[in-house]
């Protein structure tokens, strides 16, 4: 934002009255034509924007937060929105939620059109924290704290989970129950979570698999390209008999996919997500995941955002919370390579 | 809102000068002790707010719609939104949503924070549009318009579907497949679409079953709602051979409960939900729906508040879309009535 430009320095610049620009921004009262033209020439010079004054009339807090989410249909968001929703309501904030693609991030419209919303600060839970995101935040001179796909080591103020170390429990795990050819469906490799859980599924293949080539297919966290992808590794028939897929909403997709292409889940392939949603718990079979702390994430970075807000936290803070191996009917039923006498 | 009180009518009020107002509004430079006393008094006594010259003063328009919802966690709304959020889009529009529960519709504090919120309308996706409610958004002075729980014939400006003849038809379907004993599962009676899904189950029950009693657990729309009622009705053991629930996200529990409970879906259990969320396709088996056109309601409500807007539609419309039935797994399986012998 640009320093602070009151109505005062209009008026001065002007050589009007207070009175006469405050005529002409509230559009009432009489201003002359002559004055209305030398107005508009000076703000635009000063590049003075009325919202810039009603900032600053209002300059008090507004006890509310952004929350900035990639993907509504994705249940891990309404989940944590139902976490940062609590603890800001417990510290008297209300929410508001923007969903958006990542692609709008890039854009200074969509920075600006923050900084009319008349919020305290905000949560960004998704996108690559690239430099326009990062000079859109710095523009803008809200409070912020990253968590999730927006979490990183480098950033400012993030709250994160360890998805590497999540990955390869996940791997460890399909291998534990009996999984010799282990495929991994990633998200888009640009996001640091995704490219650290391919990186923790990579490595687990390495360890425990040497003279194996990992592969993986690139998704984008969807349901529809667990599913597709599924599909097409179904198809491509490389014989594998165990799936990491980078979070549940496309392990969902995963089960609907193999359903339909008569692939027995788990006793022919074991499917293991990550996330800890609810739904995994709802479809048949129950998948296994590795569960974030998805209140925990959240509850931590409001109370964390509105501890800045209010000054009594510092910024500058990266934690990193702990994940968790569910074990669920989607790998433990699993079947192919033990005892095949008994099942084939 | 009250008329419109400015800064000139505090200054003038107060004896004081506009700029001298303007300092102690913007909390910069010098304001006597004196003079902040008697200004803040006189804002007391006119009820001016800095917000409401903020507002005069950008009263141009913002391009953001706001969209308020009960309950993220539930799919339909998600969906709902992807709708939303496309047409405003396409419009030029962006969107702000705004999570809460119903009771905080009731409190002037919650349409007062919407008024300084910089939206140019609003879409209302729920609860009942009770006399408080309506107050609210009166005294905004907002474009808005209803949907879904809040969509009813008295309503203004209001989006609906009918509900009445899609849970007509979620009976009959039951009925057809050989249901003799059909519950039904509703959600908060004081909504308009949970009370006519109620009345049109009664009324295809006394039509098909002149001498049984209808039956029916009230439930909240919730997951959890679905899976405790389901558990309940198995427990209370009155031989219920098919359940009707007031939405798919009950219906997604209470296939969950059975499952638990070792009752077999659709074999001797049929179930079926109302709004045709992409989630009945997910879970296993997949379970029949009555389905709103979700995307067509989000998107003529959004097209319609937009119109409104910018003045090329007018308000006092009432829309009713068409519903329609999807027969699936959870239904379709059913068996304990037919062909005894073959099942038995």
């Amino acid at each position: 934002m640009k320093k602070n430009i009151t109505i005062r320095d209009v008026a001065k610049e002007a050589e009007l009255s207070i009175a006469t620009v405050s005529r002409y921004l509230n559009g009432k009262g009489y201003v002359s034509q002559k004055a209305e033209i030398k107005i508009r020439d000076v703000m635009n010079r000063l590049d003075f924007k009325p919202n810039e004054i009603a900032r600053s009339l209002s300059n008090k807090k507004t006890n509310t937060i952004a929350l900035i989410i990639p993907d509504i249909l994705n249940p891990f968001f309404p989940e944590l929105v139902v976490a940062i929703e609590g603890v800001a309501k417990e510290r008297g904030y209300s929410l508001v939620l923007i969903n958006t693609q990542e692609e709008f991030l890039h854009s200074s419209g969509f920075w600006r059109s923050l900084e009319s919303r008349y919020i305290d600060g905000l949560i960004l839970a998704s996108f690559q924290f690239t430099e326009e995101v990062q000079k859109g935040m710095e523009n803008i001179k809200l409070p912020f704290v990253t968590i999730d796909r927006a979490a990183g080591e480098n950033n400012n103020n993030s709250i994160g989970i360890d998805n590497y170390k999540g990955a390869k429990m996940a791997v460890e795990h399909l291998i534990e129950v009996g999984c010799k050819n282990i495929v991994h469906i990633s998200g888009p490799k640009t996001y640091p979570s995704s490219s650290d859980r391919l990186l923790g599924y990579i490595d687990a293949m390495k360890e425990r698999f040497p003279d194996q080539k990992a592969f993986f297919y690139e998704g984008n966290f969807s349901l529809e390209s667990g599913y597709d992808l599924t599909k097409q590794l179904i198809i491509e028939n490389k014989g594998y008999d165990g799936i990491f897929l980078a979070n549940d909403f496309m392990a969902i997709g995963a089960i609907k996919a193999l359903k339909e292409m008569k692939v027995n889940v788990p006793e022919e392939m074991a499917i293991i997500g990550f996330d800890g949603i609810k739904l995994t718990e709802m479809v048949d079979p129950e998948i296994s995941t590795i569960k974030q702390p998805i209140y925990a994430l959240g509850a931590k970075a409001t109370t964390r955002l509105i501890n800045i807000i209010e000054k009594k936290e510092n910024q500058n803070l990266y934690s990193k919370l702990e994940v968790r191996l569910m074990k669920k009917e989607s790998t433990l039923g699993f079947k192919k390579n033990k005892g095949e006498s008994t099942f084939d």
